[in-house]
């Protein structure tokens, strides 16, 4: 597996991961620690609220977007993420689903800081088995310069 | 605990939950599910990363977020939660932080299209025992109308 510097980028390239299948067990046990509503850890309960059965806790579906975001391929020299913006829960996500991640590159600019870094600004989109999107956002991550490569004039 | 409806929310008034402990078995254990990587998982790899230690993963962080939002005192009657935006991850979270959040209201108005809801922006930090803010954002959340209540008449 090879990591990707900043200069192999490209705006509208496409990385994926998964699916990631999310069984009942795994949403009630993350709820019941992380956000305990009965839509997301009774199943009676569950059955009565608006979305008519259980579903995942936002939190849950977050969470996996994360861990998918460390399986991208092709990978990137991620250093750290800045942070996100439109983050929505688009669809809920219910017992069997299998999710995969899709992110998709926005926008890429040097840092003027940091001449080792680069900055990446990505649309991600987390779909479940029915192609329903459940969750996207923007991030935005530094990803590392190739060693020895020169800096852009325009930066 | 009375649950506040969208006539009784000002712009301006604050929510306040926690602390919460975040202990190291519970970053560990998080991590190693959604998370993998050794600055949140290996002692001794964390030791040397830019971090000096062991920090939790974002979506740990986030989890804790979540759980705490339903928490606040003075609770508001949530019917949903629409999104976020301009989250940011702006400190690491270590073994034995003690995280608090307080959310404030930036923003109140009617939703057009559903007559008993209303749609509050609010504020988000989570702090630390230092102080520090570890994660904030904005949220936006459908809060439920007085059974009752009048339409406002600019909605």
């Amino acid at each position: 597996m090879t990591n990707l510097y900043f200069e192999e980028l490209e705006i509208g390239s496409r990385s994926t991961a998964g699916p990631y299948l999310l069984g009942k067990d795994e949403i009630i046990r993350f709820a019941k620690q992380y956000d305990p509503i009965p839509r997301h850890i009774d199943e009676e309960a569950a059955a009565k609220s608006v979305f008519g059965g259980l579903t995942a806790s936002g939190s849950n579906t977050f969470a996996v977007y994360i861990l998918l975001s460390s399986q991208l391929q092709p990978h990137y020299q991620v250093l750290m993420g800045l942070g996100w913006e439109e983050l929505k829960l688009t669809n809920p996500v219910r017992p069997g689903d299998a999710l995969d991640l899709e992110m998709t590159i926005l926008e890429l600019r040097a840092s003027k800081s940091k001449p080792e870094w680069g900055i990446v600004r990505n649309k991600n989109l987390l779909r479940n088995q029915k192609r329903e999107t459940v969750l996207e956002c923007i991030s935005t991550i530094f990803v590392a310069r190739r060693p020895g490569a020169d800096a852009p004039s325009a930066s």
